[in-house]
């Protein structure tokens, strides 16, 4: 077994800080640094309905949330161009998998005919954005809450379960949770899961990068990705205790 | 255990028919037509690399292989709107996987410096079309790999594996292969996998549509998909045996 | 008197076939193989009036048709990139001319307060496009209008005049109607017709490719038209005798 | 046989003026003010050929002449939205055809390899901006080409037709030369003509607005055609014959 | 001091003349012709407000004055791609001028629910076409006006003070009024200026293009200012009460 | 005199915090947090020239300095749609004016054959970001430039000046000196000046957002000026010493 870059345990994540409230404007906000990637999620939540909703009976009395990721053109080793930011597929896939994984955490008619909007913009990237993106979110959503129950604009606030991301990857035959930017320019196999409290999943993720991964394979990426969840789970229980949330 | 709305078993594929050459001008086209869904896959056979290739040391002397996803506006029970579809996250998606899921089926190496370049286009959708265009579109390479051996532009035919898509989902809490489009619909859990011959992955995706779904059940989903896939590789064998490939 | 390349009589049109239904959302659909030119062509009614028309007292009381045109990427012998088909002003002049066709072959009053719209989208270029897309939109038109009367969206069908178009040109100084790929390459002059049962036209274009014709040049081929839409109109009545409209 | 709104008799062309060099910095430049019809006609050539002439056997050592047509937001009766002139599938059409028409004034290969660039700009529209922006490029193409020889750019000035549009109609039955935005209107039907001084034609288009036309109707719009097309050639020779060329 | 390459004074103007009612169909419309910048300059006004001023109490009761601006692609020494004109960030950063400068001449409240849009077009540029656009809107807003009460649109014309722009600049050491396009390029610094008939500014912009510049050095460029705009003001006047207003 | 919201003098300026290094692939970045508004300054230089310079003999030898400008969805008390933010003439605007500034600090020659970008994009916003972009992205070219040293890309640190930006205005007849956003709002006059630490200018934008100013108010704003700067180009300096630049 070799030593991964950073030193840590193959089942270890990364260490992660959350500072809360950096945009005074938003509902609610949050600068998450999970290790060296950083990434501000944002929440605004508006009393209205899209659109597309007002004529869907499934939908009547309820409300939505989604979710929108960017970049920082400086975030990366190579700048990226502004332009191309907003029109690539990865942020299309990226910006999807965020709303399904937020909306999974609440019972959209318990949440009443809101909009959630969420916006995740990445200030730094050493791998992992799109699951620090859904871990943050789901405690700025919850400081949000907050807010619209004290300025009385929500009389309930709605109960949710925690949801959180992870990244895993096999990288020279080994399994790895968490990976960060070296390690996943290696992975053979990258994949990344949501996951709720309760240990069940929202989203389940597998990519060959390069040849293939057998059942028994992926069933030890799962195995792993229990130890990972557990580690972050805590650390979201703990940030949520410190605001008296 | 429920009969499904068209009779079959809760394990059993839709009827697939392939249809090769239907575009005289592409280096190999064929129209699957899945139960109702129906894609024209066409492939294209460019003797240049992208640019980007051209300064990675990685990729030298390699190729490389691109896919794009359309749909004709009648294809669905709404007319898509034409200008749209190219736009959406969900296009972006799809076309990331069909051209991630052939990459895997040859060694860039093999393959030479070319580009493949595979358009799949929706005539009829009824459900799984992403799983389609992967399934059809493999043939539409091997068909195109043969015409370019038979004008002399490929001088020996690289060795590939058999590559195919194939959907599942729990509905009403039982595991169904090969969703058609009200089953989707309905379905708490959709499941999107790609395997080649050796029944290894080349692609997870599992999406809880409503809550959320156990390990064991994401276990059964797996099990069940391996039956899904020996009847789809059965169908690509037999095509392209009589068309003596 | 030269041959044909495809041994032709100069004012012999293609053989041209006529697959309806398919699409089983759109409200009327065909497939046209008209020689090598593979057009779908597909009519969705929708009980509305498009926003312009609702101030418009010319207008009051009558519907709209409406058309758009598209090319699979592989359709021709150069693979036409996906993003540039909707942008060329070929595409716009195509889509606008298909529109004017149909709309010429009923009152818009009779139509009612109804938009149809109209998608051409080809499968299989090799020349005469545009004129497949009229022949073959006309076609889906009356099965569109059929199926409304079907489901009781609309009470009486209106009546239409058949409407056709065909292609001509000047090749090596003589006049060939409907010509394909490699003919309409060498063409002088170029010309498209949109013609009614009555023998009265919709539109005439005629192009000098190279050089210029005179009057009487243009009088020959309009003499030359006659003959060919005289074939393009029975193929019309022997499929409508066919599906019973 | 009724009288027109501005007195004219059916086979009469408006006042036709024409004002050379209205921008110092183009090569040719007029404003033809047609009735009440203002167009800008700039002409600019550039010693170099389009990237697609470059690999084509067909052009080696010719030219390329191409055109773009705009309109100012005021020039009409209803401000036009500035971003939607370009877009709209009615420019495209335009256009096409001023570079087409201009093109067949004169041999490719006797222009060498220079990329003519036109510009019209409509300053205020009454009806017939297409044919007015064709017989004003004609005359700025001359200026250019004739400066284009002072500075020697050119050495020898290719040769060229004399070409124009004009546009006719049938209004209440009645053939009309020359419409201006009421006729025009009206018209059941609307034909635009290009035409060169030998009495050939390099466009002919014609379009029921209203109905249809009988073979014998287009006749007769011909020869109509062919007095106002004299009208207009014997204007275009006065203001060359102004400018010394 | 250096002769300008024009003959004039340091601080005098060039000769400036404006043609009213260039576009019969806009409200108001003149071509400034300032030098060799030429400008049509034209207004509309509709009966209704922009969308965001419908929520905006401080708005309530009031109009809108906002301004396009464009050039024609061969107004320039090199032909401007047409595309390319609206996107710049210069075109933004004038047609925002524009607005802000004719609506500082007219109480809102006092023009009550409407919006004036005004659209410049340059048709030949040599330097200060931005202060050219301000000049000439002012008139044509003023005709507009009139218009509007003489068709009772506009029950009681607003009243205006006269506004118009000037550009100076340090060339060679050397303050100059009214940069022509040869000394705009050779300006050490430029600078825009908008003054009403008060004397007091509604804006002031001055760029360093090579270098910086100090404040009493900003100071003498102010004071050569107020001489230039006594000249503009005194032809504003001559040509109102020309047209009688 | 009546206080400020926050209790400052008039001509006192907000708290300055500058956080270097924020990105740590980012030649030089700050996260300048300027009162309430936070933006962070990212600087990165390329060892090459953009092409338009390529054919300049006058910028032979030379670089280039450019700048981007964003908004984060969330940083105002209305969220900003992410599509639109690129396209505002006010972001181009303000990208401009920051490229201006920081051009104007460093000889382009001595800087070489490189290209600066920078990016500025608001966390959070109090008024004044264009101000506070500028005295950022000073400070983050000084941290880029002397990493390009210490990695030996750049041979010799060209000298540059020190250069800050300030806003004013005129708030109910008082002349205050770094507007925060409700100060703004309620400006009758609105200033932005871009100074260098020899006290002259490289910009000085003035604009009567109600009425119009006088030339001895102007003046007024002016003396105000130095003031505000002075504080600034203490705080600059400060952290220049901190870093040990």
């Amino acid at each position: 077994m070799k030593a991964r870059s950073d030193g840590r345990a193959s089942d270890q994540v990364r260490k992660i800080e959350v500072i809360p409230a950096v945009q005074k404007d938003s509902d609610g906000s949050v600068l998450i640094k999970w290790g060296d990637t950083h990434v501000i999620c944002a929440v605004n939540i508006e009393e209205k309905v899209p659109n597309w909703m007002k004529d869907s009976p499934e939908h009547a009395g309820g409300g939505w949330i989604t979710a929108e990721y960017g970049m920082l053109p400086g975030c990366s080793d190579r700048r990226i161009h502004r332009d191309k930011i907003r029109s690539t597929g990865r942020t299309h896939e990226i910006q999807r998998l965020i709303g399904r994984s937020i909306r999974a955490c609440v019972d959209m008619k318990q949440l009443g005919p809101r909009t959630v909007q969420i916006d995740c913009d990445v200030i730094q990237a050493d791998g992992g954005t799109r699951v620090a993106s859904i871990t943050g979110s789901y405690l700025a959503f919850r400081l949000a809450l907050f807010r619209g129950k004290e300025r009385r604009a929500i009389s309930q606030i709605p109960k949710t379960q925690l949801v959180a991301g992870l990244s895993l990857g096999r990288v020279s035959g080994e399994i790895l949770v968490d990976l960060n930017y070296v390690e996943d320019v290696k992975a053979e196999v990258d994949a990344n899961l949501v996951m709720n409290e309760l240990n069940e999943f929202i989203e389940i993720q597998g990519t060959a990068e390069k040849g293939s991964f057998s059942k028994s394979q992926y069933q030890a990426m799962i195995e792993a990705a229990e130890k990972g969840f557990a580690q972050i789970f805590e650390i979201q229980r703990k940030y949520l205790r410190e605001w008296g949330l």
